[in-house]
């Protein structure tokens, strides 16, 4: 009898209603003849609400008990989840992280599962009952309480799918796929039948909202086949899996982007080994991500350094590099806080060349200026004004006939 | 170092501010040179609210989900008064049931507490850390969570101070101790200063809101000094403690009352052995708390039996009875929902003939009949019309002397 890990986030438990309908969804799965462990999230808006809570308190919240405050939030979900699901005749039981044992690290508020103890959920299992976890936490080796972190409720799905052994973890959201492009952008964005795990990583890392890129990296490390589907839709959803010979291989898979970008640049630096990590160094000592780091040395021995974090970073990463600047007798510092970043990926860019090409054709033919450009095996990302962003999606997803791709296969 | 375990209820900690001043009051203890160990209840409101969602999910809820649902409030008041704490200076660690191993049987909803281990909070206590623990719940020997049931918070604060031995359990609520009677029906009500285990028990059956019978059951059965006191005002408050020979003994404590009862009467019954436990035995199988019998019989072999339950439990009490009454070959079935119990409660009753006779008296005085008797060693109870309730608690008040007693010594 296959095993599924079945995932539902905060918009799919958001009320009573949807908590019946969701446990009509996982009996639809056990009637389908699967055994179904189901992790669920806090309903939506209240993880927010406790946040806000604890930063009412206090200014200096302290990880450990912020922990505490977030993980009451499951503990709600898996208990009325496990009722609606009795209540079909599908005997359900709720499990908080301290009950299973989900071991973590004891970075609060950012843990990192380190191994789930399966023996109760397998009793549970044999006995016939659906097992209901609370998604985002975990316990550290004191048994302190603590979260995973944004997106955790997938990790946590992806993890016990792998200490199971479990068929299939599937994530149920709003959304019924993950998309060639932004649906919201490019009207005639197509459902993907099928990604790999190193392209989904690639597109939800560029800002396509779908999956957490962490539960993905945990996901494909485990080789667990992770399906993204919507929960009250019907539809095969999204599957994400291990390349395989088998697979038909489109050159370009998705375009993806990432809107909230800023870009620093500091311009003229003398061009001696070091310069780069101590202009990134004091940055990344900060909470503050660092993206895409350029860098061109031009003939008189000077250097000028790009990157780019997040819009919400900028103005502190000025701050930061401002006595840097001068440090290391650099001309100029300057930045631009309006800018996105716009990707296509596919693995079958490894073995096309000319995608490149195509991709700065494409956005050359709308007047779209480039102003900086980083490479992977299977992504090529730029970054352009903002006001370029959705035309550029367009552009791209036009120029490599995403819209008429055969989906389903590929 | 005296040791203090305090308790702050829903309505002390009902909003951030609330949670704020709570933790003023917390280092005011902690300044006085007390070690403290907190208990709290979930924020007021949330409990009911937790309560809704689980009876709007589901017609028949699991009492095992509906524990692990309701134990989230105390979660959430646990960590935000760790942090209020710690923002003062005295650093403050949450505690749920299970981290420190709060021990109950397995009767979900209404579970007692059997064991409590106290390492981590000893280990806490001399680490100068104030431990801020969970009220209401338990674990079971499976590690399933529990509750245990209304007045549960003041429960586990009164079973951790008997487990710590600590010097005084202090009960903070909005009413700053206990009165002689209802502050709202006798304007000149007196706070006491000190009253036995014993008469708080009486006091608190008979709808004393201020402490929860079990708590003060659990107090007395392990000798555990408890106050109830307000939180946000100073004031000794009212200590219960143990009779003990230096104590005055004034007749009369307090005058309580019970305002939601219900009686029920079948007459005619043949008296023969065996018809008492015929009539309650079907009402006791039910979840109905019986409270007053009486039984009387005639001269014609036939007797009255008549007792009392709470008004919520009228109707479906004379459902159960209805073919009862068949059975027994009894006269009648009959009740009347609008009875109030009003009753006087003094350990100095044992020792004073008389005090039947006065009470009697004071209520034939103000034409106020008198329905049903009831009495033990320290009280004296009767139901009388409702209406009458009022006008009976102010003429015992007065007839007793209580607004002019030394209360503080008494």
């Amino acid at each position: 009898m296959p095993l599924i890990v079945q995932k539902f986030g905060g918009t799919s438990v958001a009320s009573v209603d949807h908590i019946q309908r969701v446990a009509k969804r996982v009996a639809r799965n056990l009637k389908a003849g699967n055994r179904v462990v189901v992790v669920v999230s806090a309903m939506s808006g209240e993880t927010n609400r406790l946040d806000d809570l604890g930063m009412a308190v206090s200014e200096r919240p302290l990880g450990r008990e912020m922990d505490v405050l977030l993980a009451s939030g499951e503990q709600v979900t898996i208990a009325l989840l496990s009722m609606a699901l009795t209540d079909l005749g599908y005997p359900g039981k709720s499990f908080l992280a301290h009950q299973i044992r989900i071991h973590t690290d004891s970075n609060h508020r950012r843990a990192r599962i380190e191994r789930i103890e399966t023996g109760d959920l397998q009793t549970a299992l044999a006995e016939g009952v659906v097992p209901v976890v609370a998604g985002f936490q975990g316990i550290d080796c004191a048994g302190n309480v603590t979260t995973l972190g944004r997106g955790g409720s997938d990790t946590t799905a992806v993890a016990l799918a792998a200490a199971l052994e479990a068929d299939e973890c599937q994530i149920c959201t709003d959304v019924d796929g993950v998309y060639t492009a932004d649906p919201r952008i490019v009207a005639d964005a197509r459902r993907l039948g099928l990604v790999t795990f190193e392209e989904m990583l690639e597109l939800s890392s560029l800002g396509s909202k779908v999956l957490h890129p962490r539960s993905v990296e945990f996901a494909g490390r485990y080789e667990v086949p992770l399906r993204v589907m919507s929960t009250f839709e019907d539809g095969p959803g999204t599957l994400i899996t291990m390349e395989n010979e088998t697979m038909e291989e489109p050159l370009v898979s998705g375009v993806a982007y990432a809107r909230d970008e800023a870009k620093i640049t500091m311009t003229g630096v003398p061009d001696v080994p070091g310069v780069a990590s101590k202009i990134i160094g004091p940055v990344g000592r900060e909470p503050i991500e660092v993206d895409m780091i350029v860098q061109n040395t031009g003939a008189d021995g000077l250097t000028d350094l790009t990157f780019t974090v997040k819009r919400e970073d900028y103005e502190k990463t000025l701050e930061l590099l401002q006595p840097v600047t001068g440090q290391l007798g650099a001309r100029d510092l300057s930045g631009d806080n309006r800018i996105a970043k716009v990707s296509v990926v596919g693995r079958g860019m490894r073995s096309h060349a000319g995608v490149a090409a195509r991709f700065f054709d494409a956005l050359a033919a709308e007047n779209i200026n480039i102003q900086m450009i980083s490479t992977s095996e299977i992504k090529i990302s730029v970054v352009v004004a903002e006001r370029y962003l959705e035309l550029a999606v367009r552009a791209l997803h036009a120029e490599f006939g995403l819209s008429e791709a055969e989906t389903e296969s590929g």
